[in-house]
């Protein structure tokens, strides 16, 4: 194991009904009379009235809210530059981000935004490190990304996608009601599930030896949201397994996970190059392509750890080689992944006409590789992209 | 699972070697020229050289430190007081532990008592809540209480042992470096190994339901404490098993392990009549003789639950009803104690002389009753002590 550093000061408040806290809960940071830039994106938020309860719940506070709502999966930098001048225009002192990964992550960036001179861009492009940032919070309504307790933030710029993190990011409060998932598509609740998998399997693959306590978390993690998301597959109603999914779909991204070892993230690196290319695709169904095509590319690099995968995630049982134990293990993924009703090759993600070469060549840009449980070069991302076929 | 809040600000520094920066890890916090109370507990910390490791990165990080040793297993109400007293001579602008949980709950203890015109023991009795305490910090040399990321303290005064809790004494940075346990002698291992397992017990017993994803963390990190137990028990200078244990520990007594859940604390209540009746007991060893009592006592309470331990974390395997799959649990949860040496009785604890009743009736005396599983009263509890013979 590595040496490491780790706190998680996220105030996550959970359960049914607590959304109607958020103004108290943000006083506790931000005084009273202060604007805040309420974040959305399209009308559910507000056809259920979930905006309006927020909205009323701040005013309660002394709290002004000012709406700004239109967040689009994969946020777009010209929304955040939208956002950016109204905050100052209002003189907002916090933003409040209503909705899921999309519209927290556009919260983030207009955070470190507003203080900032330059384009807020600079960031994503590693031109700048953000030193200054207002405070966000934020009431979550699709469990996924993770990014209600991370420090991390991607955003598009037309076809470029790229990330960025800051500490000063990290939401200071997060409200987490799982009846407010009730509602969610059979889509989202799927890509959301894969999602937080996939969180998990970026720290879980490492070269790190000796990462014993971590590892056993994690495998548990993983086995909780497989049964949890293949029940609300079934039933998008069932509060318990909502609750095990908001909770594991959190801790997935806060840094627990990854403790003291070196994390992989090349899958992430090669989806955001898809939802780039096409912004209609949704993150987590890419990632349900992408994922077992990595595996299927790195696996021998340590072959041990994917029949650890094998064995105590995927319940492989029985004698055989590595690796056909690890092949066993990769075809239990892939048939999760179909029960969940995720597509299983580009043509069914609707990216069949997408280049690989192209998204290789842009993968790589700026990081030169990607990833570290085998570091990926441009040649090897062409040929995993070929594999999604 | 119930609505709960939870956040984990205690920033975490991991690793060999890490204690040299404790100096900049508390200038974060606190500025240059202050005083700082480091407290110690017996010779070794000083014999060792940390203590002069830890006062040179004061040093050059402009801190003056004011040293206090002496604390000793079940802190003594006391010492705390004299170290007030020092605290305040000083003017003292935050406290740094250097030791394990009795160090770090009493300068915890001395946290709160400096700024506070009455007896700080009125924090213990409840008679009032903590508004104001210095900031702590931690360099841990015993992994067992995990006070390191708690807000918990525990304080003995003559015979009285009594707890208290506040988030102003959660420590803003704590240092974890397994190799500044490779001198620790077998008794205090076991005794922390224990410890840390009953941390996670009392919150895993639980009458909540739906609590599948923290159940599957708590039963895989009990699973790795007792591996990771059992392997020091052979060589205690393991550093990839301390590193194990070393987090877990930590985690165990963080909040995690409890999240929307009753915890319980039974156990804990009736051990801490034991170590305060005679306080040369370890905490650790006292709870490897309470908790089987415990488990035999109050099973019935929630059989499934009981079953799902014995499966999950003891690996019982084959048929059988209920209480014999229960009792098998239990045997070989007694089993893993024994093979860490532990006592089996009272006698073998030293505390045979102890009477029961009276035990039980301190026990109760503040609470009125102990444990949320199966509510426990004064008469169940004498009944229990008796199970301990």
């Amino acid at each position: 194991m590595n040496n490491f550093e780790y706190s998680n000061p996220t105030r996550l408040v959970f359960g049914k009904g607590e959304e109607s806290r958020i103004g108290e809960l943000m006083r506790a940071r931000v005084p009273a009379m202060s604007p805040v830039l309420v974040v959305y994106g399209g009308g559910s938020a507000k056809e259920s009235g979930l905006l309006e309860r927020i909205s009323e719940s701040l005013k309660a506070a002394d709290l002004v809210p000012i709406e700004l709502g239109g967040v689009t999966p994969n946020p777009q930098l010209s929304f955040v530059q939208k956002g950016i001048l109204l905050a100052r225009e209002h003189r907002v002192k916090a933003i409040l981000a209503v909705g899921g990964g999309s519209v927290i992550d556009a919260s983030k960036a207009i955070a470190i935004g507003v203080p900032y001179v330059g384009d807020v861009w600079d960031f994503f492009t590693k031109k700048i490190t953000p030193t200054e940032a207002l405070p966000v919070a934020a009431v979550l309504t699709l469990p996924a990304a993770g990014s209600e307790q991370s420090i991390r933030i991607v955003i598009s710029n037309g076809d470029r996608k790229l990330g960025a993190g800051s500490p000063l990011v990290r939401p200071f409060v997060s409200v987490i009601d799982p009846e407010l998932f009730f509602t969610l598509p059979e889509k989202q609740i799927r890509a959301g599930v894969i999602d937080m998998m996939s969180h998990i399997m970026e720290r879980y693959f490492t070269q790190t030896k000796n990462t014993d306590f971590v590892d056993s978390q994690a495998e548990s993690a993983m086995k909780t949201i497989m049964k949890n998301g293949l029940k609300l597959k079934k039933n998008p109603k069932d509060y318990d397994a909502w609750c095990q999914i908001g909770l594991a779909g959190s801790f997935a991204h806060n840094g627990y996970y990854g403790l003291g070892q070196v994390e992989d993230w090349a899958s992430h690196g090669m989806e955001h190059e898809l939802s780039a290319w096409d912004t209609t695709i949704t993150h987590g169904e890419g990632l349900a392509v992408v994922v077992p095509a990595w595996m299927k590319y790195v696996w021998h690099a340590n072959p041990k750890r994917f029949v650890q995968f094998a064995r105590n995630v995927m319940g492989v049982k029985g004698e055989g080689t590595d690796e056909e134990i690890i092949r066993k293990g990769i075809k239990a993924f892939r048939r999760f992944l179909k029960k969940m009703g995720a597509p299983k090759n580009l043509k069914e993600l609707g990216a069949e006409k997408a280049d690989p070469k192209e998204l290789a060549k842009k993968a790589v840009e700026i990081p030169g590789k990607l990833g570290n449980f085998l570091p990926l070069y441009e040649k090897d991302i062409v040929k995993i992209y070929k594999l999604m076929r």
